[in-house]
């Protein structure tokens, strides 16, 4: 029984090992049957994530519950062990768990006898996420080796930034930072280059827009939408000035008109809806591998 | 693929056929096992029209996924564009949709590579609501031509009666429409008859009271209940006036004492719960036509 | 076609059927393969019992269905016949309901043709609470006859304590409560023994917590967090005292620091996460009985 909390355990071949098996889901072959039960636990609610994890489930002939968790709080470490120890006595075999804290996955993984899977936490982990952007590039360009791929936008509060810039590095591409200066993030000043997005976005093979996310600020937003779509959206001036064979990314969903232009959203180079396709797949390959890991090798318990 | 997102497009002939196949469903035929995946995107909640969909798709093997859209809004075509094409990307093949304002049916069909299923849309459209009803009225009385059907209500706000109107009246009944004057909807005043609900009551066939929807109307509701069934209500003095033959409707839920009293709920040609068993035979029929379509001929895409 | 809405209405024999079944399924054994659909229809929420319901439905290989009732209201006998008569109308075959409030069931039970499970319901009946409690004891004693069980906490206002009560005492159990005097219960004064939770720590086989119910009482709770705790909690200083072969329950969630010390959870006599997994098992045995019930003879209709 294997979990996957975040990917700083993950080696790059591990990764590699997950990518090639997502790339086979997604190329429509069918997984080997599994039996069991997939409790999603959502503390933060995502229609999308909780629908792709549902899908990929469903085609590996999985049940899923819900947990609904919409009153609950998750501030101690202790009521979630509660609630894993109840899903673990349910007979389920894997809690997908989503929240916009961090919690003790180590620690929880040694208390109970399932697999955990990690949907999004806090500001620092969202592996399946990076997994899915990680397939969709390796799918357009073949290779990670010396590709420059720049996130832009709220970096100081992205568990999408931070576990990209994990694995992406660890695959070979260069990663670049861009965005307000007010989002900047001090963890990651040191390792990461802050850049100027409007010269970052010619030498760009990749750049992955994260979503502005007023629902998880408490400061109030610094700008107002058009300012920031002039300054730090994909708007049709900047991607003319892409190169060819660049793509776009976004973690969906697209607030229309501030972190990407309406038109912008038609282009081919636009890869949101592989995003999207690559997520259920790659979600298929690691709900296999915590049911039948060893057929992988080792996969490192968060 | 096909989808059904208004039965003006539906010709006679195709309702006839979709019938037949429902009422094979509603005396416990087994359909043919489908493979495939139904999201239920109700942006408006219906709890019985989402379970009578759930209901339908289980029986032909389909799997049922709920796309939450509490925090959803509809109020542009573009939004509704972005979930469609998320709902695709996942690898479903049936979004039924379900409403408090009407959409761009046509145009967002033609963008997406995945069946539409209206399930009640604005003021105008819900189509497996009117197929459940012809369904009804062809048990009992086993043809419609010369039937007389009187709609009672608030016809003003009621997709139920537009929808009933195109198919009940391409099927061969008359219609007649009846209720509060305030409710009187100008769109249909010049090929709809209005008539005086308590003369009415001797000469129809099929009375089909509409619900009263406190919860949609932003103006006041003009009456007082008591008021209200009195006037407009199935009283027990109505129901002895009525044809001994003649039928009673209701696209539930009732409120009891307001749109029927509840002794009439006892009589035997009250068919409510006959509705309820047959929107599922009838949901059935559609989503088997949405994925097996050819077998049926030419289902006009809406 | 059997129901089960109270076990007051359950024999000796019956009761102890059912147990032997649920061990079965707790064993692992495999049930008979039942086709159908359980409609789960909570007015009252309950995250635990709804997904316990929802496992026992699946390893049956039964569909599960939610029916929302967040905006409904239970306080008409009637509007609880019209769900249950749509739920049938849908092809459904058991209604699990779940209720702050009681309902008439024997009324309720004629008037439909589907199978009526309790999942809770006012502060009388949780028949499966009982039988997974009793499953619990058995497993850990062998027997019943002669064991002291000591129900503690707020009996009032509990549901656990009377289905507990019926169900211990006619497999042969002594039964007594204890707890604050203001959570007396007048009907159970009579013939359960009310007694000094102190004195009585030290003669209990099973010392059963009932749940400190906030959100249930619309009077203020009289006690302060830990004066509650350190009269009537279950500290490592009570434990101390306890048999050396007694077990502790509680239907959960715990409040921690509450009813049940943080360090007494750890303890291996502590059997809160034992009732989980019989509580599965349980509503396995009473879904098939509903829907098999001929092969266990009579189950006595409530």
């Amino acid at each position: 029984m294997y979990s996957l909390t975040t990917t700083k355990m993950c080696s790059k071949s591990f990764i590699e090992t997950l990518l090639q098996r997502a790339q086979l889901f997604a190329d429509g072959k069918e997984p080997w049957k599994c039996n069991g039960t997939v409790v999603n636990v959502f503390f933060e609610p995502s229609t999308r994530t909780n629908l792709s994890f549902q899908m990929a489930a469903h085609r590996l002939g999985l049940h899923v519950l819900n947990f609904d968790c919409t009153n609950s709080s998750l501030k101690k470490g202790e009521s979630m062990l509660d609630t894993l120890q109840t899903i673990e006595a349910l007979g389920a075999n894997i809690a997908v768990i989503r929240s916009s804290e961090d919690w003790p996955a180590m620690e929880l993984d040694k208390k109970v006898n399932i697999s955990l899977v990690n949907a999004g936490s806090g500001v620092k982990d969202h592996p399946t996420q990076a997994l899915l952007d990680a397939l969709t590039i390796k799918q357009h360009f073949g290779y990670f080796q010396g590709l420059t791929v720049t996130i832009v936008g709220d970096i100081l509060h992205s568990r999408v930034a931070r576990s990209n810039i994990d694995v992406l590095t660890k695959l070979g591409a260069k990663i670049q930072l861009a965005g307000p200066e007010h989002y900047k993030a001090d963890d990651l000043a040191t390792f990461v280059p802050w850049v100027d997005f409007d010269e970052a976005i010619e030498e760009s093979d990749v750049v992955m827009m994260l979503r502005v996310q007023h629902e998880r600020h408490s400061e109030k937003f610094p700008y107002e939408i058009g300012e920031y779509h002039q300054k730090f959206g994909l708007t049709q001036e900047r991607v003319r000035r892409m190169k060819p064979n660049a793509i776009m990314m976004h973690p969906g969903p697209v607030n229309r008109g501030v972190e990407i232009a309406d038109e912008v959203l038609e282009d081919g180079r636009c890869k949101i809806l592989q995003q999207v396709r690559n997520g259920v797949a790659v979600r298929m390959a690691v709900l296999e591998v915590c049911l039948l890991g060893e057929r992988y090798g080792h996969l490192v318990s968060a």
